[in-house]
């Protein structure tokens, strides 16, 4: 069965992490796990500062050549009736600090990513101007093992 | 940091789930969390019996297109001190129950998973055939944010 829309919306507002896949210049896979943020249905995911600031992060390089991503939340339970995943196939882009600095939705999401993930108050990222990835969600995807699954997934989203 | 090759060898022997991303014949990622395990160096993942058995699995249409194959393994912690993930780039292929009843492999494949996923018990997946993805590792790269989580790591693995 399918998950409700109302727990996607959910889901995408406070489930803490996704898996994001992107694919190569040469045509292989390439997997990552992200933070994100989803604000007036754009989903944002920062990159962090990585200790060799002059390499351009693979899933930046791959975005540039081929801007088709896919977005996969899930959670592992022992009791696989409590299983569900929700998968987003996405366009993506990345966006320099100096592109964000002229973009309307940028103090918008840099404060909802601050809120969702207290973390960025111990952190770098948002000391000087990261790259953000602009996620547009074009498909979505969703699987839940049982009924009992959506009902414990609400109420789990509910304590978050 | 990187995650030393003993705990590698670990997570890949106990951690519970996996996200597989392959390449759809458009072009496009696709992106599906399995269970896994390792038997002599090859990972092997069980594809379940879909409630339409005459639709090919999507991940198995796209391997035989495009075998390249990418698996995460990784997870969430508040504290991003703790994070880790480790990425295989590999080169799968779906072999069917008629193929597998051939390979000298299948017995020892079978017993594996049933030893990890007790939940094999109680579901229908080994009781017929089963299609299995036998995946080839080619490389790695893995990523911990710090000694302690490494430790960590080690120590919840022991536990497993």
């Amino acid at each position: 069965m399918e998950i409700a829309a109302h727990l996607v919306a959910e889901l995408l507002r406070r489930w803490p992490i996704a898996r994001l896949a992107t694919v190569r210049p040469d045509g292989a896979p390439h997997l990552v796990p992200i933070v994100f943020v989803e604000v007036d249905r754009l989903i944002w995911s920062p990159i962090d500062a990585k200790p060799k600031p002059d390499r351009t992060p693979v899933r930046v390089r791959n975005l540039r050549a081929e801007p088709r991503a896919s977005l996969l939340l899930d959670a592992w339970e022992q009791d696989w009736s409590q299983l569900w995943w929700l998968r987003i196939d996405a366009s993506a882009t990345a966006l320099s600090g100096a592109q964000l600095q002229t973009s309307d939705e940028y103090a918008e999401v840099r404060a909802a990513l601050v809120r969702k993930y207290p973390q960025y108050g111990e952190i770098a990222t948002f000391r000087s101007e990261p790259t953000l990835l602009r996620i547009t969600p074009l498909r979505r995807a969703s699987w839940c093992a049982s009924p009992a699954a959506l009902a414990a997934l609400e109420r789990s989203l509910r304590e978050t």
